[in-house]
């Protein structure tokens, strides 16, 4: 699916400087043969007053992997993806570490995408599951 | 619904010092009777890599001031919400300014809240919006 | 936005015999300037062992009067939509009588329509809030 | 997880008369280690106006079989789960057969439960995608 042994994450990475995701400190983990993975640190950045990952901040992580992932899959095809929808469960609360989350695809089609995106701790527990929605759109 | 009078923004901003609020600039807007409001910049803080808000950032947002309000509606009972789940439609992208989200209580349970939250441009033009339901704890 | 005053109810429920919306008792409310609502009733057709609404029929009807106001919606430029996906939380619990769902446009854009489902029992609480996005396709 | 062993379909099916599922035609399949799945029938009872299955009707049964399944696992501590909420994603269209649905935990705690539901067709296919958030409930 993905042409994974010739994109090297330095480039997948260096397209997020000046983003959300450096803000926050996200980081390209590994594109594989059908998912891309990327990880967050639970720190001051990502945090909410009680000292646990913002579960906002796991929506924040999902919806970018996600949306990389679909768009890296169609940008040959001289097309875009957009992001429509996303929906997420938290299931369980982080205090350090980082986090990890990996984006597979439920459905690829012409018109949309769906991706599964799992979230998981350090101790390899699922922290989030998301699912998200992509609109793929002819480059003009 | 909420004791906004006697509840003052700086009180409630305190309280975001050194969490990812901060980090991407969320700002207090306003404690009304029956609704909390928030802003976030669109800058390098909270875009994605094509200079436009990244949709996962108005999900850190939604979830935010969908749980803040929660837990400012049950404190004064000993108890504290956790957020179960979200979701969120991506309607508008924005390139500029700031994005402002109200939450609104669609339920307010004793097990349950559910939270609507409308996130709008400068234009009050709709940009994304998101539901999250809340868990209602007894504090120990 | 509809064409409303030259509907007529009749028409539209005509549409729906031999379908999932006859079996489970689904009738068309009203088509106004920009709703449509159908309503459903609490019986054997539509219940879970416990005697209540079936959540899963609340979900039925709202992705029902979703799709229809939708495809009304757009037939006049000879397109069609299909739903994507749709979120919704349960609130109330019903055991008799009817529930009623109004189906409202959030976003009506040329990819894509959002709608808001809310369902109300007889006295007039809410017992269902939802979500639906539509894909709108060129007819061939 | 399930005492499947020694829990019968008849059993479960017998549960469902009178109900919504008995309207649809919904049928156990199997309840498994981990899992139950049921089927229901692409006919005039699911279908909407194009003759295709109504997405409400897979709403429908992923909210039956999440329910029934949770509410399995926990009525041996004297408790019952009630559906909070509840998202899917359309995927394929379906003009006839069956479609089965099978519900499998995603998180498994003392508040809440979450579950994965696929809903696949003869071929195999995956139809869609949905996830359901359950209140556990102490029984009074």
């Amino acid at each position: 699916m993905f042409d994974y042994k010739n994109i090297k994450n330095e480039q997948l990475q260096s397209f997020l400087k000046g983003t959300m995701s450096e803000t926050l400190g996200m980081e390209i983990v590994e594109l594989g043969p059908n998912y891309l993975s990327m990880r967050m640190p639970v720190d001051h950045r990502t945090i909410q007053p009680l000292g646990i990952l913002n579960g906002g901040a796991s929506l924040a992580l999902a919806e970018t992997v996600a949306s990389y992932a679909g768009n890296i899959l169609v940008r040959k095809d001289n097309k875009h993806c957009v992001g429509i929808d996303i929906n997420g469960n938290h299931l369980k609360s982080v205090r350090s570490g980082f986090v990890t989350a990996k984006a597979s695809p439920i459905h690829v089609g012409k018109r949309t995408q769906v991706w599964n995106i799992d979230i998981t701790d350090e101790e390899n527990d699922l922290v989030c599951k998301a699912r998200m929605t992509l609109l793929v759109i002819e480059n003009k």
